[in-house]
């Protein structure tokens, strides 16, 4: 595939739209039986997310030439796994959170009860996804690797077990290594299951390639998570759409309440340089990922 | 292969044994990091079950001559999914029960937040295993038709949809026809999802075979569910090892509570006598199913 000649930034639009119609098309209609956990469903998946881990399933598309529409059983997957986690950690006995960009939380919309089910229903639906679409059935090991991929980042190594820590920490002050190592588990792990399911549909793996796009990709969920607990100390309810101060009030351990804002956002750009690093590495058009890193990291919502 | 000649009733207990020898496995060592969820995990997974639903899959196996190292992964997912659902169902904000099988359930035993995210980290790990398991490899279709047929068996028109009407029943009566839907979905999904698995790793395919074991499941799946409602009319709390009456203090329908305890007992006996006639349409040795049929459906546990 020829590198695109209009760059990326002009294109995410047509890429947020693309997983959307897609989304929908899987969700299906919301009047549907039972008709409140489809509603529920709807609420939580059609919420004016970003759709950034979409859009890192399609850059690295991009970067290993796979073309979209081999993508976006991944990119729906990834996202609904992500609609799925806000649902559950917004539950009152998890994070208990009124607000999530700038609406009441689907416990508060539905009832606590529908939030769970929603949640595990949506998980089930990111794998009922991957295993029928039959755009995966090539490579023979595509299917078996994506799926391996998104569903070890959601378990007890990746965001289940991130959350768990998460929630530990509560009780007593982490260090910076343990607070780190809950991050990568608890949004990293799915920022480099987006990166990594394309690689497993590359018809020629490159395994130096994917190497350094998994460091790219644990580098910028790193980086995205610090930015997001220096946006919670700085940021106003408005513009981030939930609780500013959440973190504060239930005296959370941040990485800027551990090492100050400014060392925090110090850490955010050395971060960043180590991606861009990587994918300077990769002898592909990269152009899509670096856009979107610096739209990840530099974040103002 | 040859038709075993020892009874499986007297080889169920061995496959029983397998079974959580291979959910151990995957499990790993109670004691890993984060260690609350770590022992959340083994606490919902080794609850004294009677592992039905992996039985079934080494049932079907026999009819359908499939060597039980190819159906450990099935079996796992599917018993890994069952464990989720009863810790998610127990919740106080589902049907906040405090006793499974005669111990604290997992949100008593650890908390709230903990029995979301082991429920959330198993549905995980079931996926997780069938993406992963290099028996699944063959023949092609196989991997893609057993993650479809577990991931739509947990969704929305499955288990988390029929547990979303539960809920919405217990604001207005439902009539038995709606009580039948929602249990088929509740509970009769996962139990047809255990059985259609093994179809998909048949290398011949009998669509025959696999259309008449499809109602066997059904049928033997909602004689299952309104079983349950009979001894949660009659049992003992010590018996059932859960709260007897739960369903009644709740004001929950039920089988009974519609149509009385006898007729929901001819119910359970017809349906029985249906799924025997299917087993009798099947050209294999189906001794094993008619045996753990007549097992789940006269159950006194």
């Amino acid at each position: 595939m020829a590198d695109n000649p209009i760059p990326f930034s002009r294109r995410a639009d047509d890429f947020v739209t693309r997983v959307e119609q897609a989304l929908g098309q899987h969700l299906g209609e919301p009047g549907q039986h039972p008709s409140r956990l489809h509603e529920a469903l709807h609420y939580a998946v059609f919420n004016g997310g970003k759709r950034l881990r979409p859009l890192l399933v399609y850059a690295t598309g991009e970067a290993l030439s796979i073309p979209p529409d081999r993508l976006d059983a991944p990119a729906c997957a990834v996202e609904l796994i992500h609609c799925y986690s806000l649902v559950h950690d917004d539950l009152p006995a998890m994070d208990d959170d009124d607000l999530r960009r700038g609406r009441p939380t689907l416990h508060l919309a539905y009832d606590e009860a529908l939030a769970i089910l929603a949640g595990d229903a949506l998980q089930a639906l990111a794998f009922e996804i991957l295993g029928s679409d039959p755009t995966l059935d090539q490579p023979p090991s595509a299917r078996a690797g994506v799926i391996a991929e998104l569903a070890s980042a959601c378990g007890v190594d990746g965001m289940a077990g991130g959350q768990a820590l998460d929630l530990a920490y509560e009780g007593r002050q982490p260090d910076i290594d343990e607070l780190e190592t809950m991050y990568r588990q608890k949004t990293g792990a799915l920022i480099r299951a987006a990166v990594l399911m394309p690689c497993s549909l590359n018809t020629e793996p490159d395994e130096m390639t994917c190497r350094e796009l998994a460091t790219f990709a644990d580098c910028i969920g790193l980086a995205f998570q610090i930015r997001d607990d220096v946006l919670d100390v700085e940021g106003e309810t408005a513009t981030i759409g939930k609780t500013q101060g959440a973190d504060q009030a239930r005296n959370k351990a941040t990485w800027p309440s551990l090492i100050g804002v400014e060392a925090s956002n110090r850490r955010v750009d050395e971060l960043a340089d180590r991606a861009r690093a990587c994918l300077e590495h990769i002898d592909h058009d990269t152009a899509a990922l670096a856009w979107l890193a610096t739209r990840m990291v530099n974040r103002e919502f």
